[in-house]
């Protein structure tokens, strides 16, 4: 039921305009030109892999690209779902082969390797062309991962009706290039654990709309799931069972199917809050653990940052596990520190009147000692932005700066130089509007209400309030599904498709014609993407009606 | 990540005041003793049947209960999941057998004949001792369906560790009654298709927490999926596709499936509003299916009800529908009619004018002809609120009347003497909050914001502003699942745990010691109810995390 609303006349107007074939590509490319043809996938197609040293991922890449164009078996978005179709199949040409190559110069490498490059040296883009008359498509890129991106591209084209699979905007031109570095998307399990497949099924549905970074916030106050060689006191006294512990082993499998899909693992352990549960392994490390009244969430007890011992086991603890990672970034976290609770923490007191500094110096030589570890073991640091705004900590130049709070902050952290990855919680949280998780409060509601809709996460302007001269500082964003509310059990529905608004907002940034992006254009699109998403056995929830999603625009809102 | 929020002393305090078993049964029974005992359940436990000429439902019911006992291995939500009782059960008891009987006089009918009966005749009371020395625990009731429930409630005690499955509170002693007759779940299966495996996965799910009524809104303007044998054109024109269509033989399955489960299924044909999809089979019995720009959900239509032959088609569907199923009840619907729709409809305003009628005269004559037909049929009607409250159609004073508008309109109903079904969007609307649905709305919210979290539907007061004497009109209630952001994708997360808050409110009312209900004591028990069903193969959502379930009321909201 619903209360009574509007609905246009335009709409159904607009609806009657649309070519016969909805172009259904998620992100959209840079520029764009097809035709009104239709063309066959003969069923002996083939992708001719023309590489020289093609590295084995690349060819595994071509097996699930073919995987996917055999069974994705998805019916046009359309009343009778293609049946509409079959005249202009009657006399439709064949398309046998896609060749790839690569640009001449450009050497071959592992999509894994080039995927983990640093950010702005990563080369994403492609061309792509499909020709109407059944000749060889073309699909060439300066790197692997520009051709794992067509690959993608390439399988978003086909519709499937009465045994044949096919597209109706024959002859196509692509060429494509994302507008910003970073795309990624956060997920938290430590709140709640989420097993290793839950996170490879997370990681194919990423590489389907191009999203190259999974930022993994892998560890909080709950629950320390990480397996860490030097440190195994931390999972076998901080996970939440032996049973879910990511062991090393996990991991490296982890970031070997992120990369090979075109995406890097960014790794969070976030210190020098959130970290309640290392208490349970070092309780002299840890500060008001049993703290009550408390303004954390429970459990509370944060790491003795003052304490020279706490600073060699952290900066020991993140490269430990850091230098394990390809990944060039890791994440210190840095958000939600509170420092009320040193103010009767023995230890620190005792430490900061022997040695006459500031619990804010303290905090300065904490970052220092952990950042240097880092920078020293070759990687770049990234925080959330408190550790700017509210702290003001010495950080290296190159530390980037995620903005969480509110989207309003991004440009004091530009004023300060910083590079910004965009996860705004008033756009981009995942978890807004599931209402109060704490106990005891029977009608609380969410504190970032109200849910963010892919269309509210969509309209996000990722250079607002920005002057031109600190666009450039924007890497890109993400979505995040912080997990109080959430397991394995509503992993599908809760991220998917809403992720996929930011994952165009940062590769696409316009339309192909230039027009800005906007809603009303994207949601019949979005409708493909999960229900592509639906027929590769993911569970993303349903937009609408599916009488709305085989009409475009038949259940617009009259503006 | 979470804003400051208190968490308080007194919650970690209650914490250690708890029993080292937590009285996990969901809905809570009437009278309850337990003692601090452990017993054991012996590897050849039985169910003793000792019930005369028992009916083959009641077998597979304790053969579904056996199944339970022996699949469910759920550790106790504790640190250590069990590890602690290790001691106890050393010297624990064992328990070898349940004995079932029905009391002197009673007669063994099919629970499925049980669960139809007439709301107010239906006997779903039972006895329940289970003795902490290991001697027969026995299940007494007067009926297979007071047995059913007791099995349900027995299956609720036991945890799983190291082998072993045991309680920790024996002896124990219950009686147990609902406090109102009326329990259910409503689902949407026309806004998105819902297969008959779902459906059967949550009628195991509601008889769980004692639910026994599923209220199935099957069709509505987007999509008729119901077979109807004299009216093939319905489904075959009206359903998504011809695999989405539930079959007479289906129904009667699902139906055999619920009764089985102590479950009555009110099957709900929405009438004259919610029927636009009618018109692609029935088009000169549909007004305004085109409308625009129109307030209604797309697509627009509702039925010509002022046409003598659309009031005989509707009776005859209706009816032809209704003697298919057993249950007593059947939901004509009423809710949400556009009567702007026929101001410019010539054959409305045809029939009105040659007849000297006005609309709402021919509402209340369509309204006789379709219910006089049920009534005929031996069916009681069943309508939303506005049949009684805007239009004020003469009803049968055996109506039942669905409130959903708001809990604020049950008063009006009671005072026009209906019985009502309490089923307000304000507390028990399991799609609220999900944002507008509407396409071309960037920032548009739900319109019944915000989520209707399981503790704000727990506080339901299904007696608020009624006068004692209104009391015996409320014959329960039920939440509802409206699908136009749903689907079989997100059908567990979305539902569960959250639509056992109704099914302890109009089961309990209070607690056992006679105290109001309340969330901070309902949580622990909820939070068992679903990992019970995690167990059990659903995928309900986490309501905290996992560290906050094992530790009770140490995540409450310092009050």
């Amino acid at each position: 039921m619903a209360p009574s609303r509007y609905v246009g006349y335009l709409a159904f107007f607009a609806a009657s305009l649309l070519p016969s074939g909805i172009l259904a590509l998620w992100p959209v490319p840079t520029t764009l030109e097809t035709g009104m043809s239709a063309l066959k996938v003969s069923p002996s197609f083939y992708f001719d892999v023309q590489v020289e040293g093609a590295p084995a991922d690349l060819y595994e890449a071509v097996g699930q690209a073919q995987c996917y164009l055999e069974t994705d078996k998805l019916g046009r978005l359309v009343v009778g779902r293609g049946a509409t179709d079959t005249t202009a199949l009657a006399s439709a040409k064949t398309l046998s082969c896609l060749k790839l190559s690569l640009t001449s110069g450009a050497t071959a490498e592992p999509i894994a390797s080039e995927a983990v490059k640093p950010l702005g040296t990563r080369s994403e883009e492609y061309a792509l062309t499909i020709p109407a008359d059944g000749s060889t498509a073309t699909l060439t890129a300066n790197s692997t991962l520009g051709l794992y991106r067509g690959l993608t591209t390439f399988n978003q084209f086909f519709y499937y009706y009465g045994g044949v699979t096919y597209t109706l905007l024959a002859p196509i031109a692509i060429t494509d290039t994302p507008a910003y570095p970073y795309r990624g998307l956060g997920l938290d399990t430590s709140r709640n654990y989420y097993p290793v497949t839950d996170i490879l099924r997370t990681l194919d549905a990423m590489s389907w709309v191009k999203i190259n970074t999974f930022h993994w916030h892998i560890t909080d106050s709950q629950s320390f799931p990480l397996e860490v060689a030097r440190y195994p006191d931390l999972a076998m006294n901080g996970a939440y069972s032996s049973q879910e512990i990511y062991t090393e082993s996990d991991i490296q499998y982890i970031v070997q199917y992120a990369g090979s899909r075109g995406i890097d693992v960014l790794l969070e352990i976030d210190t020098p809050g959130h970290t309640a549960i290392i208490g349970t392994s070092y309780p002299d490390y840890v500060a008001c653990f049993d703290a009550t009244p408390t303004p954390y969430e429970p459990p509370a007890g944060q790491l003795r940052f003052a304490l020279p011992e706490v600073m060699d086991f952290t900066a020991s603890l993140l490269v430990d596990v850091a230098k394990t990672l390809p990944s060039y970034y890791f994440s210190t976290g840095g958000d939600e520190l509170h420092t009320d609770c040193y103010a009767d923490d023995y230890p620190t007191q005792q430490q900061l009147n022997s040695t006459g500094t500031t619990l804010n110096d303290a905090l300065n030589t904490f970052t220092q000692t952990t950042h240097g570890a880092l920078i020293s073991a070759g990687k770049t640091p990234v925080v959330w932005e408190e550790m700017v705004l509210d702290w003001n900590v010495t950080l290296s130049n190159e530390t980037i700066v995620m903005v969480w709070i509110s989207s309003e902050d991004a440009l004091a952290v530009a004023e300060r130089g910083f590079r910004i990855v965009q996860a705004p919680s008033n756009y981009f949280y995942l978890d807004c509007g599931a209402g109060e998780w704490l106990g005891a409060d029977p009608t609380g509601n969410s504190w970032c209400d109200p849910f963010k809709t892919w269309s509210k996460a969509y309209t996000f302007d990722p250079l607002a309030n920005l002057t031109e001269a600190q666009y450039k500082l924007v890497l890109g964003g993400e979505q995040i599904l912080w997990s109080e509310q959430s397991g394995p059990q509503n992993l599908d529905p809760i991220v998917w498709p809403r992720a996929a608004s930011s994952a165009e907002i940062f590769w696409s940034a316009k339309q192909p014609s230039g027009a800005a992006l906007n809603v009303t254009e994207a949601l019949p699109r979005l409708h493909d993407v999960r229900y592509r998403m639906v027929q590769r056995g993911l569970n993303p929830i349903p937009l609408q009606p599916h009488w709305c999603a085989l009409r475009p625009h038949a259940c617009d809102l009259y503006a």
